[in-house]
């Protein structure tokens, strides 16, 4: 029984692993992910590179005139790389990206004591050896009526000094409209908190204000969107579990999404509503240099590939000196939502 | 004799002030600064007042269907105020703007800190009352041959825990073209130079250096434009000095920049100048974001006048992924420059 046991485990140790349809070679050479196929950062490696793949090739069916990502593979001196899939001019998306990257070396120690500002236990100030793997995607489409969509999940291992390793799940996705449409917002919200209900009904609800709490253009006094689900620092009930969350959050993210593109991406628009759209932008752009997390992250990361980090930022935005539209017109109803957070809790619990 | 003496004071601390040419009545009330007239809070006020008011009129003498600056003029409820002028969508310049702010009250903790953290030597780490009165401008021309400027003066009290009154200036112009004109770049730093020389042929290459290590942006290691000077926390050899100095800059402005609009103004272009110089403008979005000390200053600031802040930003901005001109083209020269900065003291000194 022992000798079977054994050759089952090596077997296991040693299972194929199908990169074909990923965009490109995992970062982690094949042969390393075979071996180590219950490791966490090969199945975290292995679940972002299927889910960029899918979401990419999703996106790729909207287009209506063929138009492809570009596939970047990079390398990290520092160690690790990432994968790169860039949209740009499309006829649906003028642009977009979803980017994969698995880093490790000597985290900065910057970043070590942002953390421990947020509450890690480390016993640690100075820099540290991490690991992180994440996909992180931003999409800006042409047509005004389809919204914008951002997610990131991310897997980070940190060694303190004394040896005790650290890891944590974070993540989230989140959608910021150009105008409000109460039966997108419903569709986008109900199928994250289907995702986050299939662990624990608690979960939704608490992700949810997270969320909110997290996208504020503080110096707006405005959120940038309608929100969605966003968490971070999670190591409970255990490993797994954790690891099992983020797989399904990650798996609603084409659910939540594509069809809100395939019902809008030909709705008729005009200059006023370019305008609204390139405005709105402009706000994007605000929050992500000033506020966003992930963004500073990378900006002071020594070794950062800054155009993968910069995907992320609209290929136009605008910026007009006092505007503010009419309260009653359709770009004053979306200014209101992002200025008093809707209840989608109570909304979704009828 | 004393009696004449009192006499005398007395005549000259009740100064007439003309008021007449400028933007808005100023924020202090007139019957005040006229009592207070030697005080340097009110000299600087005046001072950034006629500044304010010629520069608005000499980039109104460009526009060449008479396209005005917009003048508002506001109240902050923790003390002082502002007259933000603000031109957009004319012929000649997409959109600029030239603020002047005369604001006192408490300064918050995090301003104190971060005072401190720069060298200042106070005893408290808490919130300070304070006073500061500057002028701020950045204009974007719509045609790419003509730079975008910018310029801040600004003179600052803080009173310490233990009473003790502190005071600096600081302040700088500089200039972002789109594309490298030597000549135009020439004309820029040597109406500062011959500025700075007037008080000491020391301050240029001074505050050159500090201008391009200033407007750096950090993660694309380049520089927001080919510099001008920049100084902060100056408070030697005497205030009337600090005062004659920056007044001295302030006055340059007009002559280093008017005629590099009406030399370029009306240049023949097409789409590839306007999609630089909107890349260009998202580099300028990146700066002041993500680096520049006013602008956070601002945005972290309770009851500060965000669209006075943020009317920096241009109107438009566009970001590409991995766009990277020909090194021989016009574009990459531009991008050369802003890689390693001239040597302008070396040229002026020819």
């Amino acid at each position: 029984a022992t000798a079977i046991h054994i050759r089952r485990a090596n077997m296991e140790s040693v299972k194929k692993i199908d990169v074909s349809k990923f965009m490109a070679t995992p970062i982690t050479p094949v042969e390393k992910l075979s071996k180590t196929s219950n490791d966490m950062r090969t199945r975290m490696e292995l679940m972002i590179m299927r889910i960029q793949a899918d979401f990419v090739r999703a996106l790729e069916g909207e287009e209506n005139f063929g138009k492809k990502f570009k596939v970047d593979r990079w390398e990290r001196k520092e160690g690790g790389g990432g994968i790169t899939c860039v949209i740009q001019d499309g006829d649906v998306f003028e642009k977009g990206g979803v980017n994969v990257s698995i880093v490790s070396g000597m985290l900065p120690k910057e970043a070590v004591q942002q953390m421990r500002a947020r509450g890690k236990a480390m016993s640690s100030d100075g820099e540290l050896p991490f690991f992180a793997a994440g996909i992180s995607c931003v999409i800006h489409p042409r047509n005004p009526y389809v919204p914008t969509i951002h997610f990131n999940y991310r897997y980070f291992e940190l060694v303190d000094n004394d040896g005790k390793k650290m890891w944590w799940f974070g993540g989230g996705t989140d959608l910021t409209p150009y105008y409000y449409n109460q039966e997108d917002a419903l569709h986008f919200h109900k199928t994250l908190k289907d995702a986050c209900d299939v662990h624990d009904k608690k979960l939704y609800p608490k992700y949810k204000e997270w969320c909110d709490k997290y996208f504020t253009i503080t110096h707006r006094n405005e959120t940038r969107g309608i929100g969605g689900i966003f968490f971070d620092d999670i190591d409970t009930p255990s490993m797994e579990e954790c690891f099992e969350f983020a797989t399904t959050c990650a798996e609603a993210i084409s659910p939540s999404y594509i069809p809100l593109v395939k019902k809008h991406k030909n709705d008729n628009y005009g200059d006023r509503e370019r305008t609204w759209q390139l405005i709105r932008r402009g706000r994007y752009v605000e929050f992500n240099l000033v506020y966003d997390r992930g963004t500073k992250f990378g900006l002071y990361t020594p070794g950062a590939r800054i155009e993968s980090i910069l995907m992320s930022l609209p290929q136009t935005a605008r910026w007009e000196y006092m505007h503010e539209p009419d309260a009653d017109s359709d770009e004053g109803k979306l200014l209101k939502v992002t200025r008093q957070p809707i209840d989608f809790v109570k909304l979704l619990s009828k």
